[in-house]
């Protein structure tokens, strides 16, 4: 019973993740399928690509993620389908399924062509259950990867970045701001306890705010209306409030530069 | 293992779906459950109506379609049961499944009496739970329908009627507002295909305002802030805006009629 | 195929569930895994406890409920595991768990300690996914309760309190706002069976509104902007609008009390 995640900014009251669920089991009626998000902000491929990265590695071997945030679906965009640690992944070449296929393994990257595994008649605004729902069915049930398509070297990138440290300061970018409003960065979780001890008063700057925060090792610790610097649960260094949005307070958005500073 | 699809007007996370699927589980532990939406708007019986539509031919034989948009509740309408084109539909008598039964098939429509097959105890506000899911699980494990109760041939019918072409004018009614705000008509697809080469300027009359829109293949040929008229994926004529909703720059609401035409 | 149910104020979007239902897949990959609700109000315990208890009784034998109401995460409170009535109850030792436990038997409460049932990392932030959702996957594989730590009397109780009936006067606390704005009481149906036939015009105190409410059996009795009072689905008194929110109307929210006169 082999799983198929989904991933789409369909909106999940919105019947569009119902009809692709029903083309899986209709090809594959035992299917494990569970959803990452169909609330995605709509086209916005760098939030559905840090979701997938930060869940992916959860699943079992074999899963296939499925995800859709495709602004570009009807036109000359191409479809892949992708091998990566054990897992497979299918989508649009828009940069959505990459960082999550490199947080896994070594992508092998195949462009979807073959039209004997796509629905009888494809649509031209939803690949999402014309095309990806069935080759997810298809690939979860053992088909090799080449029967797709081609295997293909060229095709988009997209990248978080990294993160830095100079010294007595840490230097990254907002990547996604979560359900409960803390700012996720993309500076490594390591980086900050080699700035700092639990407890350490910081400064961060925001979106040309600056304030005060204190390094937290959890949630918990921290005061009411006070902002902590911390590291999440995916691994990477966020600013979090108690109780509070975060991302409101310092109207922090997804790519937005930040700089966490160890006073001397 | 058979599907189980449910749709209603509880709010994903009310928990009565929830309770539904409990239900569900305890008499049929393997069920593959999915969820349409369960975030139709409040008693919108034509809401519902659509979405079952749109997504229920997407689902495997023998699904079992479970539905509950049911401002009566408790009291005097019936519960009916329906065969149709190899699924089931599960629902109040209101003309929920109606559009959905009649697009799979000839529905052959059952009056749930059969009190067998309830919960025992029913109460008067939730018969998503105390008779239609157990209708449901029954038949998902083969109960024969008769065995629900007697066949009838009075019920609540619902149409969304049928857009016409009358020379260079597309006429129909606005059915659906999708979540991203594209705008779902009664008429056909193939009628916009008969009137105008893609890329052609139309007029579009919705609710009292007259705008231009361009006839397009798919939402990735517009420009940005432009209005396209198109064929969605669900077959029908929608008007569609590209990063933005089209129903609320036209302020489009479900039920008002709309015109197409396609200037000389 | 046994029940995992999933409850948390992650938000459904959030990735959060996902994670944890990859984590339990990876385990146990057949398991029949449930949403009852990720969108509880952030850190509003009683919230998540009320919507625990009202759907756990709809759910198999061995069903195991994982719940992760939990902002005390990542400081001393306590992992619990409970077995009660034949299901089984996970997640943080602040009451959450309780209300639903004590309905379905009488709880054996253990202390979760073995670190051999966590993920192998344990963040400071994330017990849902790294060992609560574990412990989930293991009990519903049938380990004993006794393996993931020693039983423990002393945990956090919580109670809704229960109405009581004075004469002609029902006197009680809001426990709960549902989707639709019905506003649930701790008053127990019977009481207000004992109280009034159907029918009676009856004087609702909540919130210092004084205001008239029709007892009724169904929503489908009462008339446009009535209020009324019923028996709700989960066995509670509620008071109900049709067709709108009777929690805004009345201003009304968990924790203030509610008396309910019969007049004379």
């Amino acid at each position: 019973m082999a799983c198929i995640t989904l991933l789409s900014d369909f909106g999940s009251a919105s019947g569009y993740p119902a009809a692709m669920k029903g083309v899986i089991l209709s090809l594959y009626p035992s299917a494990q399928i569970v959803d990452i998000s169909h609330d995605v902000e709509r086209h916005h491929i760098r939030a559905g690509a840090f979701l997938l990265w930060m869940v992916a590695p959860y699943f079992p071997e074999k899963t296939v993620h499925c995800a859709v945030v495709d602004p570009g679906v009807g036109t000359a965009r191409r479809a892949l389908a992708i091998a990566s640690g054990g897992h497979f992944f299918v989508g649009p070449d828009n940069g959505l399924l990459i960082p999550a296929a490199e947080r896994l393994g070594e992508p092998k990257v195949h462009h979807i062509q073959n039209e004997k595994y796509f629905r009888p008649e494809v649509s031209r605004t939803f690949h999402g259950r014309d095309i990806f729902a069935p080759a997810a069915a298809y690939l979860a049930q053992g088909l090799p990867l080449p029967e797709l398509g081609p295997p293909i070297t060229e095709y988009i990138k997209l990248s978080f970045g990294e993160g830095i440290r100079r010294g007595r300061i840490l230097e990254g970018e907002i990547i996604y701001i979560d359900s409960f409003g803390n700012v996720i960065t993309n500076i490594a979780g390591k980086l900050l306890h080699e700035l700092a001890q639990p407890g350490t008063m910081l400064v961060v700057e925001v979106s040309r705010k600056v304030v005060s925060a204190r390094s937290a090792q959890t949630y918990g610790e921290a005061e009411p209306n006070e902002l902590i610097v911390t590291v999440g649960s995916h691994g990477q260094v966020e600013i979090a409030a108690v109780r509070e949005s975060a991302a409101t307070r310092l109207r922090a958005r997804p790519g937005e530069s930040v700089r966490i500073q160890r006073p001397t």
